[in-house]
């Protein structure tokens, strides 16, 4: 019996396909249903009633468009184009569970903090705090060039606004509106308090924001703050805020990651606990072994070779070169600069890029067999790689969360490794740290509050 | 029998006070509970059982504070703040209908396009084809500062953006992907034809948008274009793009307004039937006119003066002021400039300009009584004035909406005013025309169709 409890996430985006490139092809399975609102909403009480903790929703601002030079492959493979906004689906999804998170992803590159501020506001709202905002700044230059930018935003000076950005955010959320600012006087026709609310009057250098906030303080007022990151600037941004960080590593070991994050942290005054971390897993459990592993075979037999160099933005076209070759041989054979990828892939072969580019059938966090064998392989994620959670990759909808559900949940619950079925409805914050539905005093963002240092 | 449909719309906006003034005190209204998905949600139900065709959002951005040089008399009245973001709540409202509609506002003045088509894209999906979207353009000065801007945008130049807005719009709704683009070939491995969906490369004064557009194409397409407005600039602005234009008048007649929003469509070279006209509208109704006035009578005694105020933005204090004084002469009084207010404004008394100000109380458009009067009353509105509907003002939520579907709908479905209960579910455009979920051709957005004029 392990005391440490999973954080159990569904990894989703509202497309064909994520990360499971080609399985949207599978018998049976839901995936074209996403602009469905039904497919939501069943697919929220599926992970419900299966113990998770929320769904994870990714998203990107534009179309894939390095591999072979264009977004063709990306819309033959249905590759996160076309898609839809994830905060419009979580209303749907809230109105249906009352345990059940939401971590969606909204980036700070391209659109004014000021809104976005009410929009997770109004979620938070809506779901009685079970919102979560994975705070990403945007890499892909369609993205960029569909908000009047030339090409992307350099790498520093999206951290650098991403700074601003999330300060801006913290003024409007934790200091605009004092806790009892709402007094719905009827008697003395007094809704708010104006004494305790207030402008932040934010003068930055990017950004200039006058408030008040609109939206009252919501149950977390400040969404519980997730981040996807591996790299030094990004684990330097998570120390500082990030709540929960989704990392990962390409096959290596974690704990070095896991160990600077946790560094990052303390360094920036938080305790190591107070940042979570999740890799990305995937488990095909079944009630025997053999059948896990069938299920595992018959699902990779969809795999789609171009969809991973699409997702992996491969500067070249590996189906044309000799699988022995380099990658670096391949790149000069193309005429293209040796840069464009990474010393460490350069010098793999064609055929060992091809599988190393393939995050989802990265065997590093994969657990394949029954029930009490997949229990035993995610308590050592725990333990041994000394993370707190997984976000689950889909490999068929909904068969793989309601395989997890039936088969693996149960068994996760009876090694208390997940919370028993009729724990009560808390916020998203409360549920993943065991504490209150508020930022702990040690993160930054509560330095405003009661309109303090603004 | 009057062969005549109305247009039935609730007038709505998420926050406790949006246009009758004080009246959150009514005991046993529900507007406090603005924040909870539950309200919209048992909202939905009663209007769609109630015949309505739709909920007509508003919308702020930023804090009224003209009135007394601040904002605390708006957080005091809970007057259109707090709020919250009308899109999210639209999901929820959808999940438990099949035939409401939304009109959702939403200005052009400071987010992104790019960003705001994925998301009217995703509220068409989700709904099935039932939404619109009421464009506006920001007034407020607050909301000009929220957005990094020194003061509001001047009013001629706020419409040039709308225009170029409404351009990227359509190319990304209506250019970007073809009606048979998405093939889901799950044989030939094909999610989308790469050679039907493209990039619309906009170059314009204001935007620079690359595209493709991240949806594939949602039932209308472009949404269901509603417009508020009364003002030349408005008009031709509705003349040339809107199909549902909200318009009203300070207590005169309509019918000059109504006939210059159809002339200004017809001069676009659309059909002067392609926009179809709203009024805000009172309708009180009981099973007897004493009891119809009882419960006027009723409301009127919670009336905030100060409410009327902070949202018509009187830039004097008439509390201050002897109520047979002028405007003028409160004007000079105060040391404030005479030009602030409009001529035929400032020549009323204080007491008169106090009513006109007040649109919630208005009689121009004002239905008391039982349910054959009510609706003898709408149906002059229809035929004498020549508007096409009404956004039915909301006095006590959920009871005026309430009173309305249980009296006043069956006697107007009896009169052939509103469809029957049974009619099958359809787009809103569908139902509000009649024709089909797509624009007509006669509309500017459709010359992008198949990529053309792109």
């Amino acid at each position: 019996m392990s005391a440490k409890r999973l954080i159990l996430n569904l990894f989703e985006m509202s497309t064909p396909t994520h990360i499971t490139h080609g399985l949207w092809r599978l018998p049976g399975n839901n995936r074209h249903r996403y602009t469905d609102i039904g497919y939501w909403q069943e697919l929220a009480v599926l992970l419900e009633e299966g113990g998770f903790d929320a769904v994870f929703l990714a998203d990107v601002v534009g179309a894939y468009d390095v591999y072979r030079d264009g977004f063709d492959d990306a819309l033959r493979e249905g590759l996160q184009i076309p898609n839809t906004d994830p905060l419009l689906v979580v209303p749907a999804m809230a109105a249906v569970t009352r345990r059940l998170g939401f971590g969606v992803t909204f980036s700070t590159s391209y659109e004014p903090p000021f809104a976005f501020a009410r929009r997770m506001s109004t979620l938070d709202h809506l779901t009685r705090g079970r919102v979560g905002w994975n705070v990403v700044t945007s890499y892909l230059p369609n993205a960029a060039r569909n908000f009047g930018l030339a090409d992307e935003i350099p790498h520093d000076e999206r951290y650098e606004i991403a700074e601003e950005y999330l300060d801006v955010l913290y003024k409007l959320w934790e200091g605009s509106w004092d806790d009892d600012a709402v007094v719905r006087d009827a008697t003395g026709g007094v809704y708010s308090d104006p004494t305790k609310v207030r402008r932040i009057d934010h003068v930055g250098r990017r950004f200039r924001v006058a408030g008040p906030h609109l939206s009252e303080p919501s149950p977390q007022r400040t969404p519980v703050l997730f981040q996807a990151t591996a790299s030094p600037a990004g684990i330097a941004l998570a120390g500082r805020h990030a709540e929960v960080v989704f990392t990962g590593t390409w096959g290596g070991p974690i704990r070095p990651t896991v160990e600077a994050i946790r560094r990052s942290a303390v360094e920036q005054g938080r305790a190591a606990s107070d940042i979570k971390v999740l890799v990305q897993a995937s488990v095909f459990v079944a009630p025997t072994d053999d059948e896990a592993r069938a299920t595992y075979a018959r699902y990779r037999a969809y795999r789609s070779e171009i969809g991973r160099y699409v997702h992996s933005s491969t500067p070249f076209d590996p189906t044309l070169h000799d699988p022995s070759a380099t990658v670096g041989q391949a790149l000069a054979a193309e005429g293209r600069e040796s840069g464009l990828v990474p010393p460490s892939l350069r010098r793999m072969t064609v055929a060992q890029y091809s599988e190393a580019v393939d995050e989802a059938w990265n065997e590093r966090f994969q657990a394949i067999g029954n029930p009490a064998r997949v229990a035993d392989t995610i308590e050592r994620w725990l333990e041994e790689d000394g993370i707190d959670g997984i976000n689950l990759r889909q490999y068929h909808s909904f068969d793989t969360a309601l395989g997890f559900a039936r088969l693996a949940t149960p068994e996760l619950r009876r090694r208390g490794l997940l919370p028993p079925a009729d724990e009560p409805p808390a916020t998203l914050r409360e549920r993943v740290f065991g504490a209150g539905p508020r930022l702990p005093d040690s993160h930054p963002a509560r330095r405003y509050r009661n309109g303090r240092s603004l």
